[in-house]
């Protein structure tokens, strides 16, 4: 008979409410389990009146701790492999409360997401001492806008064209990382057709890129538009072929305007009656709440947006934000200047940007960091903060049965969330006291 | 004793509810009254399940049927006087539903504000047969950005100058349309100062304008921002010193970046920190939902503002938007181009040009066409629409006991509504089938 954990008195982010409650874990099974047989022997540890919230879930990240996910495997790194340091980073990243991601590659060269995909497909692994599983790889590009790269790599993105055909997407990415890879099973339903990459952020507008987002939606990818040109009604394109987000909404897109909303103008639904006087897509609903409203990453670190911009998108669509760190390599880093592909980036405190510059080159803040500014911001209550974390990004990879809860039968990611008072400021922080994994405690603040 | 009016079959907009029920009003005191002795002698009325909502209320509108209210009363029309044209024009409007308003100013030199106001101000009269009330004039402009102008007439805005100190203020539309008008009385609680003027739309950034909004706004009038330069912070410190609306929200002022979000986002509220990594603006409360968020005008005319970006501003902040026509004197008229103070206007369906250009210089909708856009562009319920027009605005003006309410004591002001369905839509519209003030039914359409 298994020995599981029991956590007693502890405050449950359950939906969006915190219940206080118990919960029961098998630590070999990695799941946890509905309350057993008072007989059934368990270590009951009592977490006295703590939060206990889903493991958070990143889906994009970019690297941390000097470790680029994009970077050349080949490269000479002190005789560490890549696969080495990919190994340090996740059992890093874990202490900071995020038990999943989705490593995100920035634009490459094709040969670069032949080499570096299989090394960043689903874990495959439910050792908890791996460190954070990754859910499958992100590929954030090439296919973007070209006056929407950001900081990305321009010859890559030159590279991809000007076009987005399918054929021309499975080549850059390499076919067997986008389907049929059956090695690595991270869903559990019969059917679908798990592969190293499980995201894609694309510009909607490119010529091909609508056939592309049907066909790869179709195949189980999650399609996400972003550092695009599109209209408001040509990223509704993308939506309506099957795209269900926006990467980093705000960021290398186009901005509002009154009368060309652009993709913002898509978070409050659509309605029988789109344009001046004449009904273009028709949609038979009176109800705009029900219609393709796409989820949307924010990259809630105090830079790439103003506060008032997160509230005024998650006011509009409160079940569709879901928190992104967007973080580079200097995540966990220490403040200065450094290489990075063909760039030099200066960290200062969270703030990255091209040296010498006020162009912001990407993040270095935690999931807990976003969450934090993003309750101080909104004023949400804790478990409706944590959704955006959890539930959320769960929901968008169509995994929320086994990931962003606390539900029987869901692996057992958790962490142990103590709250902190800030001076001055009316709402508390979250901070890490311990993270667990498939139901194994793999961090714990007192201990550190 | 009096004969009261007996509403049967009639569905009520009540709250977010249309609530099945009767309804009374006492045609001599012009108001509703409770559910009287069954004794009481009263005229029953079938409605047979049409909907009663109050009377729509307008807080923007420079005129109608070819009448400026801006326009010079000393002017030739055939022997008309101001007097009775203004007249004639209400007794056309309340035909539309549009029960009172807030008869508005576009910007002129203080020799018209002082000529005009005084016809323009409270009505002081409750004939049903007067036609729409007024509840005071809107005085929008002069003091605008000097680049937020719209079509209002240049010189006058040059001629208010760069400031909007308070003396200038008061001497531009004349100290006794702006306070001390003890003839008007609209308000009848002890300790009001009604005056002719009610409301006024000012650029909170102008120098003096932040004070302008404190003094006039404890004197009671309401205070609106708009035509204005401002930003974020400038915006919010125009509704800190008083101001409780935005003027025609999106238009003819700064639009949303995602770092300068511009008034528009003043809709989310507030919080605690507010700026980059430091803490301005310090509020004291953890729900930002409660933190000085403004109401707002929306034209929903289909021209002004894109339906995604009344979406966006409704989904925001729901009991903010208020409704308005903006209309000017060629609501009513036939397609054309007619003389209108310097320029030329080109009316074309609910379109209104500057002639020649694609200048958007005003609407020709009624209030009733907005509520119709607005609901097929939201999917929101037929009595959540009518909010919109009836008990937000009357509580933008501190009436929601006396007028938008079919509260027993309240004018009785009212609509009957039918609903037509319209092919291709799957939201009905409405239509007006009677209407009646103080009492008296005033319009029927089954008479005409």
């Amino acid at each position: 008979m298994t020995h599981l954990v029991h956590l007693t008195n502890a405050r449950l982010a359950t939906g969006d409410r915190l219940v206080s409650g118990d919960l029961w874990c098998d630590p070999e099974a990695g799941v946890f389990v509905p309350p057993p047989n008072p007989a059934s022997p368990a270590s009951a540890i009592d977490l006295q009146n703590r939060i206990v919230a889903p493991g958070f879930l990143d889906l994009q990240i970019n690297g941390a701790y000097g470790f680029d996910f994009s970077e050349d495997p080949a490269g000479e790194h002190a005789g560490i492999s890549y696969t080495e340091r990919y190994g340090d980073v996740r059992r890093k990243l874990i202490a900071t409360g995020t038990t999943s991601f989705l490593p995100t590659m920035t634009s490459q060269l094709p040969d670069r997401y032949h080499q570096n995909l299989p090394f960043l497909g689903p874990s495959n692994s439910r050792d908890p001492y791996d460190g954070t599983e990754s859910l499958g790889a992100h590929c954030e590009g090439p296919f973007f806008a070209h006056n929407r790269m950001g900081v990305h790599l321009p010859h890559a993105i030159h590279a991809s064209g000007s076009t987005s055909e399918p054929k021309r997407v499975f080549e850059t990415y390499g076919a067997s990382n986008l389907v049929d890879s059956d090695l690595l099973s991270v869903e559990k339903e019969p059917g679908s057709i798990p592969s190293h990459v499980r995201m894609i952020t694309i510009a909607p507008e490119r010529p091909g890129g609508l056939e592309t987002i049907r066909q790869l939606s179709q195949k189980g990818i999650i399609m996400s538009i972003g550092h695009m040109a599109a209209n408001y009604q040509q990223a509704r394109a993308g939506i309506d072929a099957g795209a269900t987000m926006i990467t980093h909404l705000y960021n290398q897109m186009n901005g509002h305007h009154h009368r060309e909303p652009g993709p913002l103008g898509m978070l409050g639904g659509a309605s029988d009656v789109d344009s001046q006087n004449e009904a273009k897509n028709l949609k038979q609903s009176g109800n705009s709440d029900a219609i393709n409203r796409p989820y949307f990453g924010i990259i809630a670190d105090g830079n790439h947006v103003h506060p008032a911009s997160v509230r005024l998108a998650y006011l509009t669509h409160p079940e569709g934000l879901v928190l992104v760190t967007d973080a580079l390599l200097l995540l966990g880093g220490e403040d200065g200047t450094i290489d990075w592909l063909t760039r030099r980036l200066t960290k200062k405190g969270i703030s990255v940007k091209l040296e010498g510059t006020d162009i912001i080159a990407g993040s270095c803040v935690t999931l807990l960091q976003c969450l934090n500014n993003f309750r101080r911001w909104t004023g949400v209550s804790i478990p409706v903060a944590l959704q955006a974390v959890t539930s959320r990004p769960a929901t968008v990879l169509g995994l929320a049965h086994i990931k962003g809860t606390l539900q029987p039968g869901a692996d057992a990611d958790f962490v142990v969330l103590r709250e902190e008072s800030v001076p001055g400021q009316s709402t508390s922080d979250l901070a890490v006291d311990q993270v667990w994994k498939f139901g194994v405690k793999v961090f714990d603040e007192s201990a550190t």
